[in-house]
């Protein structure tokens, strides 16, 4: 395991009254307890086919990995079309994994470039087709149900110029990740004979970054998609006991179950201090929000549950939010995750001598300064009273990443079941959709056009 | 004007039982009297320097435009150092201003490309230099007191690559904006002859997008200076009145006030509707936190103000974060920002007849669909209670992002005095740096050293 989780400061040991004390902790045991049992026994069924994930797709990885090298050796450009757990997790893990600047990197210094439409903004669409020639780009559209209004309109977009700039051969640039047993995707795959891969039924747009939705990007990028489920597998393995202070993301999960059922603390602020890791805070939030904002809990009782998830990135963030995060409300949890070996590091030169206040940095490294002013926040936090835990990373690697993946997914379906919601729907998303179908006069939706029309006008002197 | 600020969603009228009425308005109409007399009384003055840069910069825009065309001449990348303030205004502008895909267009296509380095991640400064040439390259150093860690160590860095690759010619590679009159900067600057910019006294970071912090990276991008100053100078102009239902941003204030003070709402989301304005949520995001999340009151009393602000984008966090949003707790406000008006629309094109939940979006643009998807959420989150208020703009251009930032800064402004706290210091910061600068053995420093050394030690049983 490359992964440490550090919880020394939400305990009042360092951050005295502001702390959970162990006894609120053992107050807890037994629901955590309960969530991992219920975990154990549903695993691979159910929403719960992501756990099985790190085991079951020997198969299919080598199939991926043969049509990664085939799209690396025939396009220039990978675009994937999708939104939410489609595109969140295929950015976070090309982040983490590959250069920084990788699109713009020479040529000979990459493979294919790579990009990501997660939007329905026209001037996002022309922005790409003016950086991408589409005879020389994949597409991957990636929906489960082919019904994604947003990934289905970029669809019809690109397959028109697709067929308009590369006649007949037009379906050879679409690869469709979808449902194998139903939906519009599979259909039109069929019909037009593109290669496809398959979200397995048990797996839901915000657990599948390990199936074939984020290993495939993964694998055109070059990254080991085999590493990265065996960081996966590592950590499910390590997650192997119902003792919160033997498991990591149970015991993570119980931490956050204390502090917004008994704490108030409404907010998780997910901070990388590593710009490689900015985007896992992206993929964090729709796992975390999504999950765990529900209206009801699953005895039907009205309950408004969620904690608002937050992205902030260290240091730079420092100069943005960490003023409100010591001085303000006692209102949030902050998970800090840290690198403790960047792949590179820099020498902060000289050539301020005369000023104290600079040259003090000298002579030590970029690497250092980043890991020394992570633990001064950790410090300022702590002393201010403000709960945070940190998540420690050896390096950024495929296996470390696919530890912290499964590390979420897992303290997220626990903190589910402790908090006694259904974890894995999202029944508010419904009301927006059929409130679009409505405006668009979709058939059937008549009757919700009608209701839209009765809500009340707006009062003009509400519009300044 | 080209803003306007729709706030029915606020009130009770169409949010009912969790909307404001009119009499809690009025209730709080002598206070955001009193904060608009302060502001007018005390506009230019103090740390409100900010507020007349719209009117005391002809000079200044002038030789910035010559600088900026000189940039683009005799240089193939232009180079931000800065962090926090120094780096949230010029990516905002870029981002709403310029192409999306910007850097990767054809060299034909664009002016210099645009990098802004805001951490010290050391990974990040090899992906830089792995993309630009330093000898092709303007850095432009920003920090006012010449002291900010982060910056300072890049331009170390920077300066130390630039006197080996361009010899004594280095320092024609270095542009700083900084103090006039005191700090480390200015005294490099003069010492090394940098051409220098400098940022007015009563000027702090997260209100300094509109002096050379700003105006310089947006004209070297060929950005409207002009035109984004006469935007802020509208706002403001606009903002002329004490009476809320007449002064946009004063009335924001207010409704903010009330659902903090009040109404227990902790969390403000800021969700463009705009690819183009993502960034402007990230420095909305330290204005308003860092401004007003305060430990104590004016008066020196314990008070822990502070709304979390967060950032999100319209469609996309439909698919992420809007399941929170409508069936989470009633402790957030949710701000949209919609743009009548895109500079380009595509066509959804037919192809998907045979599927009813697809065929409808075909004939509409995706223009129609984003705009159609955001008044459907802001009729969602109505609908579940859950306050929510829109900005539109008409279109994005100059002077609407000036309308825009000056929107904000006077919100801010107005909100914090409302609240009665300082909101232009930021004192919770100094922590966090003295903790460095004691790990870093710096001296001077020694008892916050032996501070650290005296602190709880970590029991191993926390970490996991």
């Amino acid at each position: 395991m490359q992964l440490k989780f550090d919880f020394n400061n939400m305990m009042d040991g360092t951050l005295k009254e502001q702390g959970i004390s162990e006894k609120e902790l053992d107050a807890v045991k037994g629901i955590a307890k309960d969530a991992y049992a219920y975990f154990e026994k549903n695993r691979g069924t159910g929403w719960m086919g992501w756990s099985e994930l790190p085991y079951n797709q020997a198969e299919i990885v080598g199939d991926i990995i043969c049509t990664a090298a085939e799209v690396r050796a025939n396009f220039k450009n990978f675009v994937v079309l999708g939104i939410g757990g489609s595109a969140l997790g295929p950015m976070a893990v090309f982040n983490a994994l590959c250069h920084l600047r990788y699109n713009e990197l020479d040529p000979s210094k990459r493979g294919v470039r790579f990009y990501v439409e997660d939007n329905v903004d026209p001037e996002r669409m022309y922005a790409l087709l003016d950086v991408i020639d589409v005879k020389e780009t994949m597409f991957n559209v990636i929906t489960k149900s082919g019904a994604t209004s947003e990934t289905m309109s970029q669809y019809l977009i690109i397959t028109d110029i697709l067929k308009k700039k590369c006649g007949k051969d037009w379906a050879k640039h679409i690869i469709a990740t979808t449902s194998e047993s139903k939906g519009n995707l599979i259909k039109l795959a069929k019909k037009e004979g593109f290669k496809t891969y398959f979200i397995p039924d048990g797996v839901g747009g915000r657990f599948s970054e390990l199936c074939p939705v984020g290993l495939l990007p993964a694998a055109v990028l070059g990254i080991d998609i085999v590493g990265l489920l065996r960081g996966a597998a590592n950590m499910d393995k390590a997650a192997n006991s119902s003792d919160i202070y033997k498991n990591a993301p149970l015991m993570a999960a119980a931490l956050q179950y204390i502090a917004m059922e008994k704490k108030g603390k409404n907010i998780s602020i997910m901070m990388p201090y590593a710009d490689s890791l900015k985007l896992m805070a992206d993929w964090y939030c729709q796992l975390w929000g999504e999950s765990l904002g529900k209206a009801k809990d699953l005895d039907g009782n009205i309950a408004h549950k969620g904690q608002t998830p937050v992205k902030a990135l260290g240091v730079t963030d420092q100069h943005s939010q960490v003023q409100l995060y010591t001085e303000g409300p006692y209102d949030k949890v902050i998970t800090i995750i840290g690198v403790e070996n960047f792949r590179k590091d820099m020498l902060i030169a000289d050539g301020a001598e005369e000023f104290a206040d600079v040259n003090f940095l000298c002579g030590h490294t970029m690497g250092e300064l980043i890991n020394t002013e992570r633990r001064a926040t950790e410090y300022a936090l702590t002393r201010s009273g403000h709960m945070n835990r940190t998540i420690m990373l050896d390096s950024v690697n495929a296996e470390s990443i696919g530890e912290l993946l499964m590390f979420f997914m897992l303290e997220t379906a626990y903190c589910g079941k402790m908090l006694n919601i259904d974890t894995f729907n999202q029944p508010g998303v419904e009301e927006g959709k059929n409130a679009t179908y409505a405006m668009f006069d979709r058939k059937g939706y008549e009757a919700k056009k009608a209701e839209l029309e009765a809500a009340p006008q707006k009062n003009e002197r509400y519009i300044i």
